[in-house]
């Protein structure tokens, strides 16, 4: 263990992410004492029932206002108005850090919002832990367990705060890696935001052709169940992660449209070798990371 | 259960559909005799071995003479020589039936090599089961339960033969149903042999980013593996699928790409409705899908 203890913890947003957060730092034995903080009532009387969370508050400024740790878990489209509040509220010897998936825009919104000192006790992070079910119902202690946690301080950042920031995501057992959040961004975009619009152009393309009274998903089978899976992903999250990511994304699809572009060629040119070339590319690089995650490198 | 009943079964080519449809019947008790032809004298051995196959040929000439019933389950790219080497030694009173995934094709591999007796009694069929994984090993009794299986027979197919033949694929536990070779080719490459080339297409994205001494796939989750399952799938097979079907999957990789430029210009414009409009629409399709799957519709 790390020995991360903290003793009141602050979760903004206490959905999927943030009541997974609180589960796992519970569970870890390295918080004494959680606040939620959102905006529905009944979500946070269920957090409560659920014992997620101690206290309940529907304000940022109620909620924060003894917190040593305050995490930031809301979507990516409230980022600006929850910092905005933070700045106003949290104790100045406060740690920050968020679980947003896209941290240029994260970072975005704290400088608009926190002063020197504050931004300097804001870490961002994002624990990569994908899952398409969302609420507090869903959360559970072991969801960022062996899971990549980046972190993207800055220059702006404290050395501290950082190391003691590491210590409270490693405590929910994720393993933690830094970089900076451009990178961050642009890998991101590759593996999770750009399968995502791919997913759901896919069922797009497939659903527009079911106006002649057919069904075109009638012989779709297990192959487009688990292609198609993160399209049933929220919209609205997805939406405001594209925006958030906006740059890197266009990239990523610029990358994705020459790869189908190159297929297409060789379809249209009946060359099986420039097929197979690729067919095989894709199946031993995906077959060697499979290999290389369930080895837990 | 459909009551159909075969004395000798002879199925070309013994793999994963090979072998299935050998233990379904068997399993329904549909089937006296199982006679397993392949080139491959160890996969033979192994089939016997497992209890799939009674009896071996390496010579359809040979494995097919006594067959009441024979099965061509080869990859699409062996259909020429199997026809042509079937139309010399089938039995005149015999049933035939494959299992190929593109219809158009199988029907000019068998009108090149079939006299038009023969061809009124070969009844071309596409069970969609699809799997990963390949060979007799990982055959089973139950992969085509409760599955699609589409037959195309065309007007010069005899009607009582396809009769025939269809209540042999409801023996194996398939839902049979019939249609055009041509619709058929036109919904599978939608909602099959698309979503591969758009999977093995992402990975390639993914991995030629790999350039700089970093993994590319490290932050990559189980979004990501669901997505790109797909591409770990047979490269020569695919290879084979995608030039049979090469018409078909043309276009809808050209509906594929109009709904990826969709998304890149609301990308673009930072249309936030145009994302959300899309993302819901894919998103509702894929959830009624679903639902209307787990109803058994």
């Amino acid at each position: 263990m790390s020995g991360f203890h903290v003793e009141r913890l602050a979760v903004i947003g206490v959905g999927l992410i943030g009541g997974s957060l609180a589960r796992a730092l519970r569970a870890a034995g390295a918080v004494d004492h959680v606040t939620g903080i959102g905006r529905n009532v009944d979500h946070l009387a269920r957090a409560r029932e659920l014992g997620v969370v101690d206290a309940t508050a529907t304000s940022i400024a109620e909620g924060v206002r003894d917190a040593d740790v305050v995490a930031v878990c809301v979507p990516m489209g409230a980022y600006d108005g929850v910092f905005e509040a933070l700045a106003g509220a949290v104790r100045p010897d406060a740690l920050m850090t968020d679980a947003g998936s896209t941290k240029q825009q994260a970072l975005t919104a704290a400088r608009r919002h926190l002063d020197a000192d504050q931004l300097a006790r804001f870490v961002p992070a994002h624990p990569v832990a994908g899952a398409e079910r969302s609420g507090v119902e869903a959360s559970c202690a072991d969801l960022f367990a062996d899971h990549w946690c980046v972190l993207t301080p800055t220059d702006a950042t404290d050395e501290a705060v950082t190391e003691r920031v590491a210590a409270m995501w490693e405590a929910t057992g994720a393993r933690v890696t830094r970089m900076e959040a451009a990178d961050h961004d642009a890998f991101l975009a590759a593996v999770s935001h750009l399968p995502h619009l791919a997913a759901y152009a896919l069922v797009n393309a497939v659903r527009k052709q079911g106006d002649e009274g057919h069904d075109p998903f009638r012989f779709a089978a297990g192959g487009f169940r688990d292609f198609t899976r993160i399209a049933s992903s929220s919209p609205v999250m997805w939406r405001d992660i594209a925006l958030a990511n906006r740059e890197a994304l266009l990239r990523q699809l610029e990358l994705y449209q020459t790869e189908l572009n190159a297929l297409k060629m060789a379809l249209e040119n009946r060359d099986g070798d420039a097929l197979l070339g690729a067919f095989t590319a894709a199946k031993v690089a995906r077959d060697d990371w499979l290999m290389r995650r369930s080895q837990g490198e």
